[in-house]
């Protein structure tokens, strides 16, 4: 692996520095060194903490990636609640087995229609999907050409798959070129829609055209496009006109904007074949939950019903924007739903974050090694049913607890 | 990656013989590969189809892997529906941010201490528990020893870290310590504690006294164990005296028998405090949907209450297994739940789980890459309302549909 790819997407347990290589004696915990690393992280202001939530929150949302509020929609918890009671709670086994009821080829049919690929296949997660698409759609001596910018998800697709990983600066068609035109094998670029920390676009058409140009494929990951761009949210491969093109491949998830769980892949019906018949995490996963795929189902229904609810979360997104630039805070120009604000450090971002909560908001607190670059923020998510007094109020709120050096 | 490791392991777009490595024109599609990779493994006998169920099959279960007849259950399914309606039909988010409920809570801390554990962390998929388990608690530089009859999970796992990786002969424990005799630093062994193909037990106690002889720590996927071994079905680990031991580590599916979705990680309350802040599919992925946490933790107080599901599922596997040799079949000994019936050649493994379907009973069909040894077979899942009778007349369809060469 390419060092600047392995600095690029951090590591876990590996660089905390609390030099834990050495084997433990017999008798002494052999996870002693967790409690070095934690103490670490606390020094560096990085230890995370759960914080369940109860069942009806007092707190303004802006936090969740509900993007058209349709987690809490009847239509969708009645579709749950219908799809538990008619196919059972589980699945019962992996989708080759016992894992794929009606319901799931429902789902997955119409899914490929409304986003306009030929096909499409449910996975228990968004990032199952991702793991899917990149191990089975390369193999040894194939490159992959990844953005620096990339979900977790993709970058471990690429350390699963057996291909040469080349890590291209963010957002940079030109860089891909590069990459493609030295090296003469099979090659997928991949890349996110919208990027997840700081909500800002891929240069889709013109990597499309440099991937064409060069006879190489292109993985697109619609987690945060799907149900906000293109028209009537069918996303930003859509928007962009490579829905069901010839060498493109998109993942979605059913958790956002369809407020539900799991993933797909959609893509032409021959590239879904073979993701049947050899993607490790399709064969070896149990089957999404019924529950899971008939609320996805309902929401898919609700968002073709209802185009504008699309429409809302991009006007929200753009004037919650207006509004903290206007208060002086650095925050990036949403593509989509997803607003980020730079906070200068982790400590910073955890305690704007706890004062936004003690005012009544939810924000998202984003630190290292959440982030691509190191730069902690706040990530802020517009939703459809905000209203014009509730977005005004959350930016008044955010602009009047920033730290110093916030702006 | 030792070349040992990739031949037990198989893998999935890359050996196919279709000489894909080289870069189609511009123009033509850069998936064509997938086209030809298909028509090799229809020559071998390997392609697969999905199958998508009606809710009320007629088929008689013998695939599925609900072992205690739960994922029907009405408290089951009824606290699936009442998830979806009181929290949404999704979390909305990373747990972290806003996928954390007080259900997920509860439920982490009931599956803990039915299982002996002192802390639990629940994931969307067991197969996210597992890569969590593997890549968190090592670092470059350790080691770990994985079985060579381990699930996938496990072994994207061991690739996805990066620890050095020794694939040992399957249920070795002599293995595992020459293993850890030859290497100094911090070292991870893991296991299948119930293997997903053959359904025979690992030798957890031999193991045990091997890792703890030499400071090394061990990952013991329940998957198959939890609901069906131990005292009242609190899993493989209670049944050999390890849960809650110092350096033992477990992760369980809440899809097999709490016949819900999901998975989760039992460990010391440091470990999983560790995972917290550091394992990827924990951090990166959505949280799991309220109907599959009310559904496992439904299923879980069934399980407690009932504890003779538990012995049922298991009596049911050993008639099985008795009726099916007594009719000269090359059945494995049942440790648990799951029998494997050998297949002289994958074609024949297919035709004879069609003949089963066609006569009303559902049998898995296992092939390469899903098999460790490359041979074919069918493979029987026990129930725990299966009744004698249905067993009985289980047993005669798949004896008298064998193919010649399965005696």
């Amino acid at each position: 692996m390419p060092d600047e790819f392995r600095a690029a997407t951090g590591s876990s347990g590996a660089s905390d520095g609390t030099g834990h290589g050495a084997r433990p004696a017999p008798g002494e915990d052999p996870f002693a060194w967790t409690v070095r690393a934690r103490r670490a992280r606390q020094r560096a202001g990085l230890v995370r903490e759960l914080r369940p939530r109860p069942a009806g929150s007092p707190l303004l949302d802006l936090a969740g990636n509900d993007y058209l509020s349709l987690a809490r929609h009847p239509e969708v918890t009645g579709a749950a609640a219908a799809a538990a009671q008619t196919w059972g709670a589980g699945s019962t086994g992996s989708r080759l087995v016992t894992g794929s009821t009606s319901l799931h080829a429902e789902l997955e049919a119409e899914l490929a229609e409304f986003c306009g690929f030929e096909a499409a296949l449910v996975f228990s997660s968004g990032y199952a999907a991702n793991l899917a698409a990149i191990t089975a759609l390369t193999a040894p001596g194939s490159l992959l050409v990844s953005d620096a910018g990339n979900h977790a998800s993709l970058i471990d697709g690429c350390r699963l798959s057996r291909a040469e990983t080349h890590v291209v600066p963010h957002a940079d068609p030109e860089a891909v070129h590069k990459v493609l035109d030295g090296h003469g094998g099979q090659a997928l670029a991949v890349t996110d829609s919208v990027f997840s920390v700081d909500g800002d676009a891929a240069p889709l058409t013109a990597l499309v055209e440099v991937c064409r140009a060069q006879g190489a494929a292109l993985v697109v990951d619609d987690a945060h496009g799907l149900g906000v761009l293109g028209e009537g949210g069918r996303g930003a491969p859509h928007a962009a006109g490579l829905a069901g093109a010839t060498g493109t491949v998109a993942t979605v998830t059913l958790s956002k904007s369809l407020g539900s769980q799991g993933g797909a892949v959609l893509g032409p019906a021959h590239v879904i074949g073979h993701l049947v018949d050899t993607a490790r995490t399709f064969i070896f996963d149990t089957g999404l939950a019924p529950a899971a795929a008939g609320a996805a189902l309902a929401a898919l229904r609700v968002v073709r019903r209802e185009p504008e609810r699309s429409h809302r979360v991009r006007a929200a997104a753009i004037l919650l924007h207006e509004r903290l630039t206007e208060a002086g805070l650095r925050a990036g120009r949403p593509d989509a739903a997803v607003i980020s604000v730079r906070a200068p450090a982790p400590e910073d971002a955890v305690r704007w974050a706890a004062e936004c909560r003690a005012a009544g908001l939810q924000v998202g607190c984003f630190r290292p090694p959440s982030v691509p670059d190191g730069i902690s923020r706040l990530r802020l998510t517009a939703h459809a049913d905000l209203s014009e007094e509730q977005l005004e109020w959350a930016a008044r709120t955010i602009a009047g607890t920033a730290p110093a050096g916030a702006r």
